[in-house]
């Protein structure tokens, strides 16, 4: 059979061929596909043509390779385990105000550092293995070699305008429309938080945040002296739009809304589009900045990237945040920002707290992501965090106890267990580090103790039997505190 | 003659024997030195030693090569210009409250961005040609060649441990002991004063400063919502220890005192040693934190380093901030802290705030720093800076007219030129201005109309005709508006 004519390139439309067989259930999972070459005599196609159409379509997730057998259709792995549960009383505020969480994530730490680590899953960004470190070192050496000046001679203020130019290109696959002016960068998206609520609250104002929410953020708003309310979040579709509503109607003291429409950090939720726009007009009609912390939505297993909230922005309501943290360069802090109506203010803050970053990191990320590079390591980095995301859910799902509930998030490298009712969250957390298994427990997620009885676990890292192991042992601890 | 002979190296004997002569005057300024040859002759030393002790008198300033001439003795350049004069009323506190420094700054910003630029002496660090760009570049390459992982690794919290030993090594030369663990990297010495000042105050307290004050500390203070005030500062000795105690007395609003003790900026004053104790005996007794900001001290013409105010603390009362870019590298964005009574707080908020430091730029300047070649680029900074400031001293003292007052600081990079009365100090910066010389006006160290008439002119980059014809032209609009 040889492919219809049109002018998409030749190993496209094969791959596309495939793509409709599968859809359509002429092929199903674990099916064969045809070998390489008899595709190429099926279609009357070069080698390397049908090469590249079988890497294209294991790319997008169809076909997976196995060692000396060929492709096969994918088997889209199934999780049995029940979604998480949505909030309880999803139009009760939490009249308890926000503070300890400096306390408690201290106690954290410090727990953390008492035993020796044998297994992460406490961190919020993948393994070494995860990101382009070659790559990067390349293009460091290089901007070394061009421009040794950037060492010793200050940057401009508010980044380096080759690197703006390029986030600026970038930000279009979320749907904003930018010019490099727009743009801050900023020690990443921590730095970019704290300036974005340093230019629209003063202390003791209130901020809404999410709940469960990154604790991050939570630390973020008591170190500057605000307070936060809680407005219940849905698993699958991120801050209840109803809540903050009446948040917002009921508590004049609040001066900003956070939040992370994309792969909420614990979540995982991704809000619809609907609530994003409905969210914007929201913010925007009762005079309160939203403030976008938009860390994870490149991260999304579909090839359409997720839209920022920023982009149904139409009168500078929204601040942006973002980070280079979870999909280019744990190492580097690098992060954004662009501050809508506060923008001027922001510009001047960050020269107030610290200067512009050094231009050296951000010449290197700059040459990396203006390059066809990027979008290989980002198509790869996806399909990496989805098979880690998917392992790691079947080992939860094949050894803890029924009951225990879970949502599969379609990006980013974050899983919310939820657990069965057990006795004691904080005697498993504990005797799971004195095992040397460190994951984030849900109560620093909350001032409340509303997800004690919840874990975050990271896949970004490799899913190894190490990994297996730790996860069966965790789930044998849970077990042995069921109530 | 022979040398005595104890254990010093040869041509540390030779040398001090001339630097002996100089002293006591039996050589004068001007005087020619023997030749290297006849040194060997008299001394019976190798001509590499009669050599290497020429090179470093001459480093250390009592010698000064002429081309072809050989070895003079160094005629001090003396400037005949009359000192700044002192505060007027020393005892006499500001009421006026701080504020708008913002505006004032950010007008002096874009006023200079109006008018392409000649000739920048508005600056406070060195040009490019004053720090080890290759030696740094050259280290950042092997960084990343050695531990490229550190790219896609998050590193630790409060910095990477090999630059923390070198910074505390290197602070034992001002007097400080230090545990790496005291220490804190930071993004420059603006975000460690940004810290400092999160730590011990909130919004609405008072903060006492110098006066005139280097306008980023009044940016960073009022960005956090803070008062100033200004505490009479003397060109010479710094700030008056009797108004601070005034100030301490009557003001009890007042939380912390911010001090740039050695080579303050603008002024170039350095505290003496009695004054550094006082003022840290002074702040434990009213339980005050003083904020020293050190950016300056390494670069003392003299080769025994100027003593940390942190060094006479014993009840944790001093919050010590310091950066490298200065001394080192302009364009890394590199500084530290240690935070006394309140360095857990510290820690905390820096995480809050911006996360660690990115890991290269430590390893770079931690390998660096703990070479020998860091010495010999210090010793090279501190000549070529008292050379710089010698010239622009003397190119001012030439042009400008009767009744300009210069004191000469004794390091770093600044120069705080006090005018003759003129008509408007803001004509004349705005005329500049338009034909493209850039100084710092002395309006934006203060939020009074105290400074008007003082410049701040930066003498960290290369003494050319260019900047000689800059100047001359500044003092002929002076003289154009003088009353
Ligand atoms: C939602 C969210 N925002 C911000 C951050 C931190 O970003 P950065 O490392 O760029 O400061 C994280 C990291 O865990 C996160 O999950
Ligand atoms: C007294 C003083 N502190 C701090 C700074 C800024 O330091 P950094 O560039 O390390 O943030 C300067 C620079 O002009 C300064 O003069």
């Amino acid at each position: 059979m040889s492919l219809p004519d049109d002018t998409q390139l030749l190993y496209l439309r094969l791959a596309s061929h495939y793509q409709g067989a599968i859809e359509s259930g002429s092929l199903t999972p674990g099916d064969r596909m045809p070998s390489v070459r008899s595709l190429t005599r099926l279609h009357k196609v070069s080698l390397s043509t049908a090469l590249q159409a079988c890497h294209y379509l294991e790319d997008k997730g169809w076909l997976e390779a196995r060692p000396r057998s060929g492709y096969f259709v994918r088997r889209p792995r199934r999780v049995s385990l029940q979604p998480n549960s949505e909030p309880e009383q999803p139009l009760q505020l939490d009249a308890a105000q926000y503070l300890g969480i400096h306390e408690r994530v201290s106690e954290f730490i410090a727990s953390c550092e008492l035993y020796p680590l044998k297994t992460n899953l406490a961190q919020a960004f993948g393994s070494p293995d995860a990101y382009p470190t070659e790559a990067l070192k390349h293009a460091a050496t290089r901007a070394l070699r061009s421009h040794p000046e950037v060492l010793v001679e200050p940057t401009p203020w508010h980044g380096e305008s080759g690197f703006r130019a390029v986030l600026a290109r970038r930000a279009l696959d979320h749907g904003m429309r930018l010019t490099p002016d727009d743009i801050v960068v900023t020690h990443g998206c921590t730095e970019a938080v704290n300036l974005a609520l340093r230019a629209v609250t003063q202390a003791g104002d209130t901020v809404a945040v999410e709940s469960p929410c990154y604790f991050g953020l939570l630390q973020i708003v008591q170190s500057l002296g605000l307070r936060s309310i809680e407005i219940p979040t849905s698993p699958h579709t991120g801050m209840s739009i109803e809540a903050l509503e009446l948040a917002l109607q009921t508590q004049p003291s609040i001066r900003a809304v956070v939040v992370v429409p994309n792969f909420q950090n614990p979540l995982g939720s991704v809000m619809p589009d609907a609530h994003k726009e409905r969210l914007v007009a929201l913010c925007a009609e009762h005079g309160k900045a939203l403030i976008e912390d938009d860390s994870y939505s490149a991260l999304c297993d579909a090839e359409q990237s997720l839209r920022a909230v920023q982009s149904w922005d139409t009168d500078g309501t929204v601040i942006y945040c973002a980070s280079l943290h979870k999909t280019l360069a744990p190492g580097m802090r690098l992060g954004w920002i662009t501050g809508g109506r506060w923008h001027a203010r922001i510009k001047m803050l960050k020269f107030a707290q610290s200067r512009p970053n050094d231009a050296l990191s951000q010449l290197t990320v700059g040459e990396f992501m203006a390059s066809s590079a990027y979008d290989r390591h980002m198509t790869r980095l996806r399909n990496l965090l989805r098979e880690r995301r998917e392992r790691t859910a079947e080992s939860i799902a094949a050894h803890f106890p029924a009951g225990t509930r879970l949502s599969m998030p379609r990006g980013g490298m974050l899983l919310w267990v939820q657990l069965p009712p057990i006795r004691s969250p904080h005697a498993l957390f504990e005797q799971a580090l004195r095992e040397g298994i460190r994951v984030a427990p849900g109560w620093i997620f909350s001032n409340s103790s509303r997800y004690d009885n919840y874990l975050r676990i990271n896949c970004g890292i490799q899913f190894t039997a190490e990994v297996d192991a730790a996860i069966e042992r965790l789930a044998a601890l849970v077990y042995e505190q069921l109530v």
